[in-house]
Parts: structure tokens; sequence; C-alpha cells
């Protein structure tokens, strides 16, 4: 039986779905199980499936695909314009990109890491200078080669629209203004409010043993099925806490700190938020390219909506402090639940973002979001970063950075060659608060389903609204088409201001 | 720079080995930590990857490679010339299949082992019947395809040949012959000598905790490393045990019974045995032809090597006796030490090959064999089966087989479609004869090392002797070189006859 054009397509697509899925195994093993002599052969596994996954991407049979498609008459449903759509870009990005770049990029990356943790840990920003600047060399050539294929008009907007397809510079600008102009004060209240707040017991040890059954505790909570017959889910212990998988097999790891019970929670809030999204894209576009999360900003959100939105309400904590009374022998029978509350929802500016709270995690991103735009326009120059780093936090946080590690060199991004990543984790934020615009519309009552331990009212509205959903629009226009909204910070602003306000009496 | 045929050879198997290396862990994974809803896309998973596995090794380029060095007038050594022997085999069995007909052997196999679960569960053998007669036909179309490349003069010897390299039905009829009549009248006298040991106190429970803590031991003991920064082993738990890895990442498992510590005792023996074998293969061969086990029953011959003949010695447990007290709370602290190596050693004809001791064992294997050989010779059906399987049962055992399920059906393997995989089990036996004599000539007090816990003697003869040779000649020809002699069961009987006279006064 001969295929169609578009049957063709979704077999290749299947297989390099398929392969990338196999991959992220590897990478899983790699975090979590591998013997550490297993390195050199992972690494070569890793480069050998890379390979192949690029010559099924770049395969020449998928131009005649495209091009059968193209010159056919046969008219196509939403669904199949936009397989298609996702099939040419990834095939003409692919192809754009010469072999010799890609494997460049991938070795400066290398070095680049391991020059940045030589000199993070010395403290010393002169011996990861001169690699940066290759690294992002390398990414501007890069960015100038797909700058086409992408539709952008900066090099930035290119590197920008790996992680957020279709957004820009000018429109994150915009909207990053928004948020600054909001959360710049709200900080400077909040932290002025929540500054008496005696938050020592928090540090209260916890056994490991027992956070684990309080992984358990979470994961039903949340419908993240990791223990029935048909689980597809599984919670595992690694040094950094991510998500990864594909439909039937996602799974999160989670450190636990026995002095800081709530890092693990909200962890595990978050990394199951990530899982879900995965877990719930639309199963009848499995193995295609619609198949897929809409963006890194999107996956952002889910997994900020679980953690903060609803992790962060008085009524998670009305469900969830006895059971955690419960489980840790009541080791915070003795706090206030309102004052617990407020510790885990503390504003405090600090100089390192994956610490930072609700309020000013965002100011955290923003700055690394100024600098990227300006470096890639050539406004400003690699070796001016420590400086403007530094003059940013003092002026958006208030936080005054004594050296580099903490400073810029805090986060391993840049060295991997992630420029244009950072504005995901604050948009992330920026949809949550329009989604939550929405879903208070819809589901008024949703925060007391919470208080009495039902998450499924909203898990089902995200599944229906966003998971569904996956990659059939641009980011952008599935908030719009969800919303009836551009993209807009206030919401989350509101939220914030309203939930503060409640909570501190600002 | 361009490459000779030669490097160009080298860079293929490279890739083969590599993704066949990706492919085990995943493997891996499916047996330890993949959620059970993941069953479905890791078959997509594995699929992909047998099919570009196949891709590699058939691919037309092989074919010029292998024609570029035989019509070249360049010297090569006997390692090279291994390596190309190897490579065209290979590449030379890979293209005489049709693809349908390895996609037919792979669906067939998921249908009759679903079938042989299901007969097996119901003790119905006439449920399994059709679909083994349907996988035999299968088995030997492929073997009838394979015959001329393999050098096979029957279609029996062309799947021996899959797991022992160059050995024939008539050279195994011969040397199981001799094992057979050495070992039917020992079973009988052993069998009487032990009968009166009482070995219920092998059932004491001993918590799996502590097991596990007895794993701990057993590595370290096999300098089978699973916890330094740069251990190349781990130890998970399954279902059934088994090793799988290469070179630097070599992962065994077993599964502990809190009523039967030596069950985990000996499997840990067994599978480190095996993952030391994959460990110190030559390191100069990593990702050539070369550089891989020798053949299945060198393999068994390792992993037996280190259960039986060390593990089941009055010097192994002089060592570990006081010690598996010691972890155990003085659990056996009650036990005569020579009534419990009497009880690690005792000898009950069963039905259940997997549960066989040392004495009896190979005659399980052999009465496997002779039907298999005798099946694809035509000269019994398969309808037959299980009243021959009955009747040898009683022959050379003296057991009497009430069902089916724990008849003939009791393994996976003809489910599964190996046929021609169990000669490799009694023939590790017969090898580890071989090596003993040797190792009792090279290095005569190795036992008292044992007995002072020390292992690494017998590890590096071990190494330098079989595990570095790696697949450097085929399996016959390696025994040949280590002790000088043709195949034979002479030394493993004449060891058994030798410790059971001592243990029981035969």
């Amino acid at each position: 039986m001969k295929m169609n054009a578009y049957e063709r397509l979704l077999q290749k697509s299947r297989e390099i779905v398929i392969l990338s899925s196999a991959t992220a195994v590897l990478g899983w093993d790699f975090e979590t199980y591998m013997p550490p002599k297993g390195m050199n052969l992972r690494s070569e596994q890793g480069a050998l499936l890379q390979r192949i996954l690029h010559q099924l991407k770049t395969d020449p049979e998928n131009a005649e695909i495209i091009k059968a498609i193209q010159s056919g008459h046969k008219h196509y449903d939403a669904v199949q314009e936009r397989n298609i759509y996702l099939f040419k870009k990834e095939y003409e990005e692919a192809t754009r990109l010469p072999e010799s770049l890609v494997s460049d990029i991938a070795k400066q990356s290398t070095i680049a890491v391991t020059a940045w943790k030589k000199a993070k840990s010395k403290k010393d920003w002169s011996l990861f200078k001169p690699e940066l600047m290759k690294t992002i060399e390398l990414h501007k050539k890069r960015a100038e080669l797909l700058m086409e294929v992408k539709g952008a008009k900066t090099l930035y907007d290119a590197m920008i629209d790996d992680f957020e397809p279709g957004m820009t510079q000018d429109v994150i600008t915009k909207v990053f203004d928004e948020l600054k102009a909001g959360l710049i004060p709200l900080t400077k209240k909040c932290t002025d409010a929540s500054s008496s707040l005696d938050t020592s017991y928090l540090s209260r040890p916890v056994p490991i043993e027992v956070q684990r059954k309080m992984a358990f505790d979470i994961a039903k909570f949340l419908d993240y099925d990791i223990t029935s017959e048909n689980a597809g889910g599984r919670i595992d212990e690694t040094e950094h806490p991510f998500t990864t998988g594909y439909y039937d097999d996602v799974r999160v790891t989670v450190h636990y700190h026995e002095n800081n019970v709530a890092s693990a929670l909200y962890a595990l809030l978050h990394e199951i938020g990530h899982a879900l999204y995965e877990q719930n894209l639309n199963p009848e576009w499995k193995y295609q390219p619609i198949g897929e999360a809409a963006s890194m900003g999107i996956h952002e959100s889910m997994s900020r909506f679980v953690e903060n939105i609803v992790g962060r309400t008085e009524e998670f904590w009305k469900f969830y402090f006895p059971k955690l009374n419960q489980i840790t022998s009541n080791k915070f029978a003795d706090i206030d639940l309102m004052d617990f509350i407020r510790s885990m929802n503390i504003v405090k500016p600090s100089k390192i973002r994956i610490e930072a709270d609700e309020v000013t995690y965002s100011l955290h991103v923003i700055i690394r979001f100024e600098i990227e735009r300006d470096l890639m326009a050539d406004r400003i120059e690699v070796s001016e970063l420590p400086q403007i780093w530094n003059e940013k936090y003092e002026k958006y946080l208030g936080v005054e950075i004594e050296n580099d590690s903490e400073g810029v060199m805090q986060d391993t991004h840049w060295a991997s060659g992630l420029i244009g990543y950072f504005p995901s984790y604050a948009l992330g934020n920026v949809y949550d608060g329009m989604w939550l615009e929405k879903i208070n519309s819809d589901i008024p009552n949703w925060r007391e389903n919470i208080s009495q331990g039902d998450f499924l009212t909203v898990k089902n509205w995200l599944v229906e609204n966003i998971h569904r959903k996956a990659r059939l629009y641009e980011p952008n226009e599935l908030a719009m088409k969800l919303t009836g909204k551009q993209l807009t910070a206030k919401p989350f602003i509101e939220y914030l201001n309203d939930k503060y306000s409640r909570l501190f009496g600002l």
C-alpha cells in the first residue's frame, strides 16, 4: 500500500519523535543511575543519537514530501496544516546549519561549561570571559543562518524563537517593562511587610524518609500516578530537580534537604506541573510534530501554576498543613496556619535566581533578558557584563553583588549556549496571570476545591485549555485564543498585589 | 584527512557498537524503573533502534569497505584480520535476511511468548503448541538463509553459531555424552549421600535490607566496583537477575527472597561473574568487533566459575560464613561450618532447571539440547515434545513430570525464539572444568587466597587468560589455546567427583 505525502510526513515525524524520546531516557539515566565511569560511553551514545536524529531531520526525502504536499491540491485541515508547517520548519532549520557549525557549538558548549565551573569556583570572571565570547560568536552565526527560516528580524529574535516560537524581543520588552513597573514597588512593600516574620522553624529537620512519603502525598494530590499498575510517572532523586519524558512515560526528580522540607515540596509541585503537561498532550497527536509542548514559556507557566498559583495559596495549606503535621509527627503543629502560609510567601530580594520568591523571581529573569538583548544587538560588550549585572541588581532588587560567582556567573545557561532561554521563565509567570484571570471566571470556586484536597477541577481545566492544545498554536496565539487578550503582565501583577494585600495587609 | 578502508571499518563498527550499547540501557531501564504505562513507547523505541542498527549493519558502504580491504595488498595483523572477519560476517548475515523475515520473527516472538505465558498458567500445552510450531518454522527458514555464510552443515548448527560461533551439534553431542555418562551416576551417589542433610535453616528469614548489605560485601569481595567515584557497575532489583552493559557501564540485577538468602547470594556471584567479563574485555579493542565476549558459553563459564567453582568452595565459606553471621545478627551461628558448606552443595534432582544444583544442572540442559537437535533434524515432531521431555527427565534425572508447565513449558527460551541457546549453559560448565585444571596448575594456592578473602588472584587470572582475549578467538579455539586440549567434559566431571568425595565422603 503506497502512502500519500502526508502519511509519509507522519511516518518521518514518528521516527524523529521516537528517537528523541529514546535519547531522553538516556539523559534521565545519566542524571539518576548511570555508574560514573560510564560518562564517556554515554557521551558517545548521545553524540551518535544526535547525529542520527540530524540525519532523520535533514533526510532529502523530507524535502520531496514537503514539495509533494505543496504542489498537490489536497485540502488539509488545521491540524494537518500545522503538522506540515512544523515539519517544514524543523527540516529547514536543520538543513540550514552546516554540520561543522553544529559540531563546533557542541564542542564549545563542553569547553565553556568546564571553564565556567572553574571560573565560578575561583570567583574569577576572566577565566570564563573568553569562552563566553566564543560561545556567543558561534550562536550569533547560528542565529544569522536561521533568521530567514524563522522569519526573525534580529539575531536575538531568532534565538528566542528556539524556545518561544514567534515571540520577539520587542513584545518581551514591552511586557517585561510592565512587569518591572509592577514588581519593583511591590517588592519593596512586600519585603518590608514580611521582614519581621520568624521563619526559622522551616529549617527544622524532617528525615528524608518522611519527605519521600510527602512526595507520594503530593503526587496523589496532583493526580500524577506513580504507583498503579498503569502508572506513567516516577519520582527519583538527583542533584537538581528536572522533568523528562513523553506522554506515557514522564518522570520527575527531586532533591531532599533534611533541613528544608519546603524546598522538596515546591520542587515537586513545580516538576509535576511540567510532567502533567507532557502526560496530557493530545493523545491523538502522539508521535506527530503537533504533539509537543507549545513552548518553554508555556511549559514554565504549567509548572509555576502548580507550584505558585496553587501551591502557595491559603487553600492548599488548609488542605495540606494537617497532613504535613501528620507525616512529620507534628513537626510544625505549634505554628499558626496563617503564619505558616505567610512564610511560604515571604519576599526577600536575593542575589540568586533559583532561590528567589514569587515576587522577585521575574526581576532576576528580566535582568538576564535585558543583558542578552543588548548584547546580541552589540549595544553592550561581554567585558561590561559584570558591571551591568551588578548595577541592575542594585537598581531592580536593591541587592549588592559581592563577586561574579554570585553575580553574572551564577547560572549555567550562557555557558551551555542557552541564549534566549531565560525570558521563558518570566513569560511563564505572565501567562499564569492570564490563565488565572480566566480560571477565576470559568471556575469561581476552584480555590475552595483545593482546600478540600481536590486538584482535579484545576487539572481538568489545564488539560482541556492548555495541555490538550499541545503545539496547535504558537504560544502567543494560544494565550490570545484562551483569554481573548494580547500578552499582558497586568493580571499577574494584580494577582500578586491581591495576594500580598490579603496575606500581609499591605 | 581521508581514512583508509580499515579505518572506515573501525568507524562503522564503532557506530554499531555504540548504538547497541544505547539499546542495552533502554533494555535495562525497561526491566528496572520504566513506569508500566511506558511499555508501548519503549517497544516503539526498541523497534526503531533495531531498524537503525540493521541499516548500519547492512549499509552498502560496508561491502565497499570489505572489498577495498580484500582487493588491497595491505598486511593486517591477527587482531585486524579478526576484526575484518567479524565485520564481514556480521554484514553478510545481516544482508542475507530479508527485512520481512526479521520483522515476522520479531512479531511471532511476541505472539508466542504471550501464548506461552497463558498456556503455562493454564497448564495447557495445546495453547502453546501451534505458536511454537510457527516459531520453529520461521527460525528454520532463517537458519537456512544463514547456513552458507556461517559455514554450517545443518540448520541447527547455524542456530548454535548465533550463540557459540564455530560450535557444531556433533561436537556438542560428543561432549554432552561424556558429561551425561559422568553426571548420571554421580547424581545418584550425591543424592543418596546428601539426602539426610537438614537444610531447613536456609529458609530462616533474612531481611531484604540485610541482604542488600550482603550484596555490598559480595561486590567488594569480587572487586566489582559499585561505590567509588569511578564505579562502573551497580546492583538493582528485578524479578529475574540479569547483567547488561559495555566496558565502563556494566550493571547487574538481583531478586531478594526474605526466606532464601542463598538465592540472592548465588545470583550475585553469578551475575557479577558475567559483569567482570564485560568490564575487563581488552580496553584497546573498545568499540571494535573484537571487543566483545567470545560466546554465550564462555560468558556462562565466567558466571558459573564465580558462582560455583569459587562460590561453593569450602574456602569461600571459611571466609564468608563469619561475615554472613555478622551482618545477619548470627542467623546461622548455630550451624556447623562444614554442614553449611554441604548444604550449599546439596544434590537433589528436580523438575526445574533454574533451581537445579551444580551436578544436575547440566542434565537439564542436555535434555533441551537433545530435543532441539532432533527437532531441527525432523527426527521428532513438536507434538511429541511433552512425552519425550518427560521420558528424558525420568531417564536422566529420575524425576516424574506431572504437568507440562513444570515440564516442557518451564522455560521462555523457545517461545522467544532462542533455539540453539541452551547448550551454552552446559558448555559453560565444560569450559569451567578446563579452566579449573589450568588454574590449579598455574596458581596452586588460589583456594587458600579465597579463604583469606582474596579473590584478586583468581580475578586477575580470569582477566588475563579469558576476559582480555575478548573475541580474538572462536570459543573452541580459545579453550585450545589456553589449555592445549580439545573440548572435553572430563575435567568438569573430575572436579565434581573430587569435590563431592571430599564433602560427602562418596
